[in-house]
């Protein structure tokens, strides 16, 4: 008998996230049957697009969410103790799962548990950060819908967070100059020192449409979008002609009842025969492993930096996700068990 | 020796167009030399873009715009007397062109002249509306951006106007299912039983979420916008996955010297994985002959109607344009000399 942990949904979110949206419980689980495998959470993840659920209808439920989680046993042959595994167990310590069953995301979508593949001695909490969802999130999302082109000027906010900060060296692998924002003067400087960033600066600090006067004179090419809003209107009022936006998130409206208003758009879309487009990631899952054996290279060959802001302990989770939306994370946030 | 009017620029557009925005003024054109036509207008068009430009640099300038002009004399071997030609001659009567040079749209963009082809007996005037900017707008702007599939769903705006009521067709003929918001009751009618709409809204009178309840249960699949603003956040908000929008114009705020704001569009973009993409038809313009005779066809086959509303005389350009804008006219806006 194994005896489980597990964090499931209190209450919906009304605001910013609280501890109080969540309550701890245990369970026993039984023993596996045919088919099915026994996992150990290793690492967990907290992302920005969790907030973006309606929890109305999972009260009871575990909380929803990816772990990198230890094979123990196995009746699966597609699996066998001891394997790494990706796949969205939710908050929950221990997990009995059917090995051809995918897992729900929160949305309408259910994704397929994976044995992730050699990580070349990196370690195996990457495969919630920069060689799992959100580093394909920064490979597909940006390569695929920006088509970015040496020379060009690429901006990206929430530039510090574990898809802004990749994006960034993406878009510095393809010979553009990158312009960050985000929160903080310390990532502003991290940004520019460790992670190679043409420019960056702090949202909360200056104007910003005077920022990329300074920092875009000739505009913006390429608009790499985690946060919406009055800053992206601000952007898009900056592009050239013929400018891709690749809409990952938007976080600056996730806390919000009432959608925000921002000033519109539609006039330099047209104006600027711009192209914008919305994503999931997981519209590339065919093509998933190109992704990670890239990012796996470009780590190799000192092209990309990554950062994990790695808090301790199961009973934290909630905490770590807090303070992930508080913006208090450099890089990827993860939970060690 | 020919006397040409003209209507100049007087001062720039402060909210809605003035007649004092303009001056009529006449001029003596010099005899052409060689390379050169002598064209008398015979149609001018007056377009909601025209309402977008920044006249401040153009101030005692002719007014731009399109016209349907005859050839009278020609030095070049491109034209001859009785031609029927479209060209951006502007609010001019007569005028003296060099039959190789492009003309000015206002905007960064030139384009050239051409001898129109024939329109097996339909309306010279129809080379300012549906057989040409307007048109290929519709054809190119709807087709290419919003790649509409039989059984979709389509909402247009503005949709008795020009562009706005040909492509509504054009998505009937695609075996969509059209919905038009247009600004009176007498064009929803309009619309409804003499354009084929499938449902047409008063934008003025209804919720337009609640009209998007009743009209579009299942959602929208591709989105034609001419207005922007808060409309358009309701429409995209009903966006079904990867839905298409095609950004023609924003007509909404042209009027407005601040931009308005309006409900944030980045949430629906994301999680619906939406595409939007502004447009200037004139980057189809190596395919323009394609658009005019599908065009052509498709009147011929019963299949597309078009309307216009046509003004009397020269030294009524000013209050058509006004009029247009103002939403007075069925279709196409045009001013017979």
């Amino acid at each position: 008998m194994v005896k489980a942990r597990k964090w499931i949904i209190a209450k919906n979110f009304e605001g910013a996230p609280k501890e109080s949206n969540f309550k701890l419980v245990e369970e026993e689980l039984p023993a596996i049957k045919n088919g099915e495998i026994l996992l150990e959470a290793l690492y967990f993840s907290v992302d920005p697009y969790m907030r973006a659920f309606d929890l109305s209808g999972l009260i009871g439920q575990r909380m929803v969410g990816s772990q990198v989680a230890k094979v123990l046993e196995s009746k699966h042959q597609g699996y066998k103790p001891g394997d790494l595994v990706m796949g969205y167990f939710g908050w929950q310590s221990h997990s009995v799962h059917h090995g051809d069953e995918p897992c729900s995301l929160g949305l309408d979508s259910k994704i397929k548990p994976y044995v992730m593949p050699d990580f070349q001695g990196l370690s195996p909490s990457l495969g919630l950060g920069v060689l799992g969802m959100p580093g394909n999130t920064s490979y597909f999302g940006f390569l695929e819908i920006c088509q970015p082109k040496a020379g060009e000027t690429v901006v990206v906010n929430a530039a510090a967070g574990a898809v802004g900060m990749h994006v960034g060296q993406i878009a510095k692998i393809k010979g553009c100059k990158v312009i960050g924002f985000a929160g903080s003067d310390d990532k502003v400087d991290w940004l520019k020192k460790e992670i190679g960033f043409d420019a960056a600066y702090n949202y909360k600090k200056v104007d910003i449409d005077a920022a990329l006067a300074e920092a875009a004179p000739n505009g913006v090419d390429c608009y790499f979008d985690n946060v919406g809003g009055e800053m992206s209107s601000t952007v898009i009022n900056r592009m050239n002609h013929f400018g891709r936006i690749s809409i990952c998130g938007a976080i600056s409206a996730y806390n919000d009842t009432e959608k925000p208003k921002a000033t519109i758009i539609q006039g330099a879309m047209n104006r600027s025969e711009l192209k914008m487009e919305g994503f999931m990631v997981y519209r590339w899952e065919d093509r998933w492993l190109e992704g990670i054996k890239q990012n796996i290279a470009w780590i190799k060959e000192g092209k990309l930096k990554y950062q994990e802001t790695v808090t301790k302990g199961f009973e934290n989770i909630p905490k770590a996700f807090i303070e992930m939306m508080e913006g208090k994370n450099f890089g990827k946030a993860v939970i060690k068990a």
